[in-house]
């Protein structure tokens, strides 16, 4: 195995992301259960995520969701975070929740409604520009509930049409993380359901244009570290949108459900090159049921244990007992790291780097949670719909 | 194939209930796009209603939504109903969406909130004796997102003492019909999940028991026609709530994604002796972008049609290529209904029956669709949260 | 509605290329189930397949497998054909079955192995060559059975490498068709395991690379039109292998599982320009407990009144509803062709092609069935060992 | 968490009974591979299991399969066994491997193949009063490939008098595992496709009928863990086969896909009552690609090691954190089990007992592998089909 220094400073220099909306409420078609505590606004998401990167030290950046988190000043919200050890990240645009786009976005039949939805794309570049964000996350809820309602061609037609005036638009250090799903909250048929559709967009749009692998993004049954390969190999594997799922896109703490296929995941980008600043480490998750700044904790030391795994694979081992066409004693290579019990080491690690062995622990202790709730009286919580 | 006249006379026999709730609105965790003209009360609703009936002549009921209807006076609403030709049927309880019920309702693992839920059952049987209602539809939402998050065993031992208490409540003449659901809203564990889990109940509780199948609520490649063909030589098949799925629950028109498997069930349903008055056929859809009136008209027609073609099999030429395990002919026996177009047909029960032929365009010219946007100025639109 | 004349023209125009191996015996792992009068010879391939196209009139080439159809001399066994009004098509390749392909062909990780296989796939383009096929189909059963048994990446790079060399092989007029599956026989990792892989190889290797869409071959749920109508966008697609399915790779008659399904693909090839010689119909399917011949006219006609719809949507409509965002009604437009019963068309179409309004029929009258059962004694029946 | 011992203690009285035809070649539809040394006659199966036992100290039992492990003598062979510390398991039965199957079996619509059927279930029964076996594992291949191909109903009647033949049959300690699958070999519908249709089966038998829960026969998606709780509240869980799966029925070595899904089913066991006798932890699987015995040694220690798992969950702190509600902290007791690496108490156990600490290596020290390799020369290899 990689001896364990080796894998501790490998770990230093990881850095996911965390989402500002999962700070403020989520839920199902069925119900929200608003929480208390919860942020109001873009700067208490950003102090909450602060308690996060606090605990763990490998959460250094915070993705914004536009329109959830527009501000009039975005160099003060930047400034907010700073503050706080933050940085800004990924801008993630919407367009899935004006009245307007009942039929699609950028896909809609009508040539009006594209207008509008690529204004509010490009907007969101020019907020990259004021936050000094890297990368405009497109994820498109387009598509058709009928067979029949829309045009399928017609419809990649104008997707194509809207990601060229976006990539136009792109500073040259900028880039579109191009996300992909399978299905919801179109029921026949989404405009990008695949990692293939994503690619054969980015491909063409050029260097600029990458793919996003949200985990809970596939069919049943997905060979998820195929794609994190392919991708890889091909030079268009733009980040992660982590999560986790039993059955659809239920965005799960990311290694609550599999957590042996996020090893797998790792394993990949570990192997591939991924774990490199051109990939980005991103959470996307939704706890309608837990306290949210834990589950977030959590989440992040759940990708971390995978990570650690995925770097103690005896490289050598597995190569040799792959070449040989050893069955057993490959997948046991890979297994061995995977059965290992990682948690002591990151205690470890994170002693070593100033932090609290155990970082849920620690914010137990930190009163935050009690805090948020006595101080966030009144207000608007934040949620998916402001 | 069996004869039209005798098609035709069946059909007459049939009776499909559509749900209050579909004529409100409804969406995706991600958005409802509010539609002008939907109802603002219970009677708005039935008004509704009254259209879709008016026009196919064979949706004379209406599925009640205990808190989304609830009224003062059930004895007016059941007169608002026979003033237009229909009547109150269903009741369905709702145990989701209180913020108590965020684990779970009759299986919490606080006892006090599985006695507020209780509560709620009873009243549903309270309102059931008010307005003559035969059924109680009981949908548990119950369930756990992450393992271990709450014990499966005692969950089960606690659904039991609910449902064994809400059916000692029953009038003699009333039942329960017990909903099970794959997923969604709990995304690792439904405390219903299957078939054989609200079978389980259902037999234990007596014959007042009885299992509904929601068409949407099965895991990925189910064979849905086995589990109706199974539970009505069971004698345990109370009903169906009908609607359509490509992935998990849509809720799109039934008959939208896979017209062959309804024709499938409804054949099973006919060969099983489901179609009779003991076996509920019930529409429960989510119509999110597509105008809500004429949907559930074209859904109808969709479990007409299907019904139609499953009384057109030649039930002697069938058995007698199933008996001599001649595939192909048994096979074709079957698809040579399916293949046939029904629309003629139906179109002349429905002259034979008083009716337009035509219901779609029937209710287009009716001028109703443009009338309630006109009218519904104001108030509260129904929906999911009220 | 289209004109029934321009339909029958467009039926008229079009051919559907059965393949050799379904008219002999095949099976699943736990049996497989041998049938009388079963061809043992590529010539008495032929000869039944002779009766498919005499019937159908839209069936006259046929695809050959190799090694199952190796003969010494193809220009005889391509007169054997044309004797009968047939023509030899497709070649296919055949890299599972020999014992060193245990852990993959292209993929080996052993360079001798993966020398073997690429002279396998050079061969078939020299039979190509004498048998005047166009298109080479390649399906790769390569794949993994446990994570960590081979690189996934390293076998990407093997894949190229393999195919590079078949395509630099191949003739100004001929082709490859690279097929893709979601699992089976690998467990695991499949090498091409969905259209995106494929599309990407094909893509690089340059425009005689084209994808096959196998129906059967997708994870559970997907849009397998949508990827149609991306891969004819892209010119990318290259063929169909046509087989319905309910679970996995069932191989059941085209048509016989999800006939509505086939209708959207049929569609979406009409609307997208695939009905044209550069689209190669095919099919491949398994027939393990229905007579074969019966079962693969059965096929083809299931595909024509599929086509037959499809050439029947009347396009103005359809549009027209789809610009005005017409949900309802564009659905309706596509479901009006859908429920239209096209057998009458069909048998007047046969007519007037100088056939039998009734292919099963005519083949039963032919005595052929008797005829093979009694003539084809002693030998060895063809299947997937032979 | 429990106390070590109390672990070590636990694991002591587990038992996991081999299946002779794991020893034996097996493969998919497209190809066989077979290995050398494989054994030849179930006397040499005996002889590999005995290699199993004695490394890994816990598979003291073997299944046969009938009648692919035929003799004349079954008290010879169960000699054979006890001489080799072992005893003969489950009889296991089959009928879909003759041609009169191909239609099914105990279901077929021609009464004398259901004689035949349920004259080779007797003939079992009767094998298990020779060799003092316990169980009898009913596994029915049987369903149909097309719609309308039989008759769902009547089959389930025929299904039920076969059946209950069979329980009239046994002896007062013997029983039926009922045992039911998705799908395949019939790829439209299953007979006794799901755990309600096995349990109602049962639940008309009596106290001797119980179903067996094979881990890879569920659709995608299914929470097996609530069928096996389910299961056991109902005093209905015979058994496992344990195998694990990506896709279908994979059969790959189980843990292998998903070790986390295995550790939450032994919870569920443990929690359940069901480490008892009365429930039999059976693997059946294929090794297709990977040496036989080694593969079996590492299942079992797969087993183990998730049995040692559940074990190690801290029952009073789970308990405790689902009483108040509190999802992170129950989720995390779960994991804190599941993520302990049971490998070195687990080599501590195996020295207490007396074994190699590390049973994979033993075996590979002991030349077994070598010496079948040069003994079994000629003869015929076990197989599926023999």
């Amino acid at each position: 195995m990689t001896p364990s220094s080796a894998v501790k400073a490998a770990l230093s220099a990881q850095a996911i992301e965390t989402p500002s909306w999962a700070y403020g409420n989520s839920g199902t078609r069925f119900k929200v259960f608003a929480q208390q505590g919860v942020p109001r606004t873009p700067q208490e998401k950003l102090d909450d995520a602060a308690r996060v990167h606090e605990h763990t030290g490998v959460a250094p950046t915070v993705a914004l969701h536009i329109p959830w988190d527009r501000v009039d000043d975005y160099a003060a919200l930047a400034e907010h975070a700073r503050a706080r050890g933050l940085k800004l990240g990924t801008i993630n645009s919407n367009v899935f929740q004006d009245d307007d786009y009942k039929l699609g976005s950028v896909t809609h039949p009508d040539p009006a409604v594209r207008r509008k939805a690529l204004g509010h794309l490009l907007e969101c570049v020019d907020i990259m520009d004021a936050t000094g964000s890297r990368d405009l996350k497109l994820w498109f809820s387009d598509g058709t509930n009928y067979p029949g309602q829309d045009d399928i061609r017609s419809r990649q037609d104008r997707l194509s049409e809207a990601l060229a005036a976006v990539y136009e638009r792109l500073g040259d250090e900028q880039r579109i993380l191009l996300e992909y799903k399978f299905f919801e909250p179109a029921f026949y048929m989404t405009d990008v359901p695949d990692w293939g559709t994503a690619y054969a967009h980015c491909l063409k749009l050029g260097p600029k244009a990458q793919v996003v692998v949200d985990t809970g993004h596939h069919a049943p049954g997905t060979n998820i570290e195929f794609i994190v390969a392919t991708l890889l190999r091909e030079g268009k594997l733009g980040g992660f949108d982590f999560n986790s799922r039993f059955y659809a896109d239920d965005d799960l703490m990311v290694g609550a459900a599999d957590p042996f296929q996020l090893f797998r995941i790792m394993y990949e980008v570990v192997r591939g090159g991924g774990f490199s600043p051109d990939v980005a480490f991103m959470l996307d998750q939704c706890h309608n049921i837990e306290p949210k700044i834990p589950a977030i904790i959590r989440s992040v030391m759940n990708v971390q244990e995978a990570t650690a795994k995925a770097l103690l694979v005896d490289a050598e081992a597995l190569a040799k007992a792959q070449r040989e066409g050893d069955v057993l004693g490959a997948n046991e290579a890979l297994m061995d790291a995977y059965h290992t019990d990682v948690r002591p080491l990151l205690a470890e690690w994170r002693e070593e780097s100033g932090l609290d062995p155990n970082p849920m622990a620690a914010y137990r202790r930190s009163g935050w949670a009690e805090r948020i709730v006595a101080e966030r009286q009144g207000g608007q919580q934040a949620g998916w719909g402001a």
